[in-house]
């Protein structure tokens, strides 16, 4: 670091996407993207915004989050989009959060709240998940602090039901749930629809799991208005151009082919199940994942050793050097034939 | 505002870009946008990144650092891409400012600066321009903060010399100088080649104005590797996927279309030279801009009159409700047609 860096920064560790190495082909399942290309809509309409890109963006995304109003039943004023949801995300902890407001949420779960905390200087309470590896929903009432739970949860894939989080939301008045769906698509129920009941309910979603945008950056919130315009004044305070003009049109041609993306979930779902019991049978012990992963720790061999050597066949698995899971891999649901290319590999080193 | 926004935001005003209305169409010259579309070779490369949209974009911008390098003769880790500049300025501020560094900079300047600070709470030195609205060069000596200026001042339009600047440099060892080079392109000198020689320079640039990729939200920074890195740290602490793919494929095309860029400059600086006279004839008073704008002030009609009259008119034109340039309007030169709009529609006015 350079003398002139802020001593305020100076512990800060940057989150750390999972690689994205140009040495070689790989089979790509380590950072749970869709094997599918976007819709052919959302490519129509990408390609139809390039010619008008000496213009900037609407600051407001007013086409798309009128889309994605429609698409949840909601209004656009409960409506905020960001570039990528890890940007909403980032909001929601400086809007919601400060040295008198910390963020609660587990020991294991998106590895970039760590993060937003530290560089924010807000404190954080850790709540461990039980040995289980799942979420114990009464641990988080009367959190008196700012709840962000991913679900399903990552890496474990696990996730609470509507019923538990309305649990959550309901000790919690005096407190922001931020409910993050990024995985929510793959078999889970999403809380968007309690938004009109909890003003305290902040849903995330992202265009870059099942919806084949991860590139475009696309994430998006859900929240009573109040909320939003809070949110709101945040983004226009960092960047109020935060999402481009192709991403804006590619994201309404996305939502305007709902059909693709649920035949997408449905195959992914598909192979997921394919994917457990195949695993199952080679000796992995797998959580019951409802994302676009699995979650698997192999009996015998150590999560290191396993993902070098598939690493050395051309395979990218993630693993996370955290004590709880350090034996775990979180494997990408990828296309059939990354799933037979995995399952190949892992049948050599076994 | 909702009763959970954090109290450390309550005050905040966000910045307020550039009206973009939807209610008919304009003659835009309120945003300085480029009149002439996106380079074909950048056309190309981004439409040919539209179909992998569905894997994430590369975090480190590899190749697209590697261009912007190569074209200014810099190595690639000198170089740090960003969601248009405000992103890169917004890391400079969390980077190089804290409440015993403050941000120095004009009182009549890129408005988004006070933002900044204002979101990070961090205390401003405001140094007000001279009465004919130029820098003093010398009042930024011993800044004694992290000094920001635009350069050419925006909305002035008027540039400071390399060597005026290397001398803010020389006597500021101890703090950053952040040269925000916005509008560089249109005749003014880039203090680019002095990172080589300053540790303490962060140049950013943009593809917004010369290179006509407003939509596509791109901007970059040229420093020492030293400050690129506590840069980074920041940006990978926020947003590690801030730049999409079909942005870094642009921007990759629109450089290696130096020449399109270029020609489009002096087309733009032609039609400046012309816009001037034709104002000064009109009776107004212009500052001696090198930026793709022109700022003028009528020697009889208050300046928020002849905006909404102009708007009346179909004619967007910028205004800024500051007490000493209450009376400016701040036009983009655009192409020759929207020109001859804009002076027919002022010529019915007067």
């Amino acid at each position: 670091m350079s003398g002139y860096f802020s001593p305020k920064y100076r512990e800060l560790s940057p989150y750390v996407p999972g690689e994205q190495p140009k040495d070689r082909k790989y089979v790509k399942l380590n950072t749970n993207e869709s094997p599918f290309p976007p819709s052919p809509i959302a490519l129509e309409y990408a390609a139809r915004a390039l010619a008008g890109l000496n213009l900037y963006s609407d600051p407001d995304c007013t086409e798309l989050r009128r889309r994605i109003a429609l698409t949840y039943g909601v209004t656009p004023d409960c409506v905020i989009c960001g570039n990528g949801s890890d940007d909403i995300l980032s909001f929601a902890f400086q809007a919601f959060c400060d040295g008198e407001t910390p963020a609660v949420f587990a020991d294991i779960t998106y590895g970039f709240y760590r993060v937003f905390a530290a560089r924010e200087r807000i404190p954080v309470r850790i709540i461990p998940l039980k040995d289980d590896l799942t979420i114990d929903p009464e641990e988080y009432h009367n959190a008196e602090g700012t709840v962000f739970i991913a679900n399903p949860n990552a890496p474990t894939g696990i996730a609470l039901t509507v019923g538990e989080i309305e649990g959550i939301l309901k000790s919690n008045e005096k407190n922001v749930v931020v409910i993050d769906e990024a995985y929510v698509d793959f078999g889970a129920e999403s809380c968007v629809p309690l938004i009109k009941k909890y003003r305290n309910l902040f849903v995330t979603q992202t265009f870059s799991k099942s919806r084949s945008l991860a590139g475009g950056r696309l994430g998006f919130g859900i929240a009573d208005p109040g909320l939003i315009r809070d949110l709101d004044t945040v983004r226009c305070s960092i960047n109020p151009y935060n999402v481009n003009a192709v991403t804006q049109a590619a994201g309404v041609g996305t939502l305007s082919d709902g059909e693709y993306t649920a035949e997408n979930c449905k195959k992914i779902i598909k192979t997921r199940a394919y994917l457990t019991d195949r695993l199952a049978s080679l000796g992995f012990r797998l959580t019951d994942s409802l994302a676009n992963f699995v979650f698997a720790k192999h009996e015998e061999i150590s999560g290191d050793v396993l993902c070098a050597k598939l690493r050395e066949k051309g395979v990218l698995v993630r693993r996370f050097d955290t004590e709880r899971i350090r034996d775990h891999l979180r494997i990408t649901v990828g296309s059939d034939e990354q799933t037979d290319k995995l399952l190949c590999a892992i049948g050599e080193i076994l």
